[in-house]
């Protein structure tokens, strides 16, 4: 089974979108199999993330801003302004796929573990993610 | 066909685990498919690196662990020590999930590859890794 | 289905083969499902990225190349030439396997995506992708 699934995002940062996945494995009937996630987006990323405490998300934002800095003189893309080539280094450092087995029904996440887009464009926008669902 | 796999680690750095998986796939009885692991921890990574010199792995352990230090002044989510935020960070510049295809019933990685847990806390502890094996 | 393909690089750099990917998917016969793509070895990667222009391109790689250094002091395990190490940590950082979905017979790459070799040592050479697909 394959569905698509948008992720409305409205700048820099980390957006959980678990339980849309969660519905979409639901949807699909399947009790024990695999989904598989692909983001269809270079400046956006997949990540699975601790989802108990907001400041690790924010932490991880500002530690990755600073790694992956704007205007940075080595730039030669800056088609899109600032955030356009940071964008692309920070796609290449994290996940474009993330495949989770599924048993009972369910998706077998750790118990502080959420799905996450991360959106690396400050204007953010409409993101797709499709998942693959098979049994 | 899935399987739980523990990972038990005493500290960080790169604990090989591929043995464990061959099993699995033996085990499975499937000859030709694919073998999906995936990590139920936040600050703890799947990896595929050289198992051929441990010079490798430390200096891996040890360049990672300059790039992403302690007690880094922009961390405001310290809850559970020094280590806390240097390990999701960690988790996520690196691997939560890796899919290996098998043939022959084997897995079909590299001369020089291995699989392997990357722990990064200091107390290490009892990881738990989801194998999804299908033909 | 398995399908090795061998990707010829020249040096480092990115190295586009999403055409001998979709070959393989065509080959399949398959309308509906996944294509997964292992690399057979820990000094390249394996990368979704802009296929559009040119400079992205280069810019990643010299940014890639500022933050994993040659000759870094900290390297004890240099066997193999200054750009042994540096090849590790940057296939640790990076993607040793992709999934993407296919629909209508097709990879359901984004518009503007591209799949990648990403070779990180000097001298390039003959490198082995393993693409697994599934109905």
């Amino acid at each position: 089974m394959i569905k698509h699934i948008a992720v409305t995002t409205s700048g820099q940062g980390l957006h959980e979108f678990t339980p849309e996945v969660e519905a979409a494995v639901r949807e699909s009937g399947i009790e024990e199999g695999l989904c598989t996630l692909f983001i269809r987006h270079t400046s956006a990323s997949l990540l699975i993330q601790e989802n108990a405490d907001p400041s690790a998300k924010d932490d991880l934002e500002r530690w990755f801003n600073r790694l992956v800095k704007e205007n940075d003189p080595l730039y030669t893309h800056q088609t899109e302004g600032p955030d356009d080539m940071p964008g692309h280094i920070k796609a290449a450092l994290t996940a474009s796929t993330l495949s989770i087995p599924i048993a009972g029904g369910h998706l077998l996440l750790g118990k502080w573990q959420g799905i996450y887009l991360w959106e690396h464009r400050h204007r953010g926008g409409k993101r797709e993610v499709v998942v693959h669902i098979s049994g």
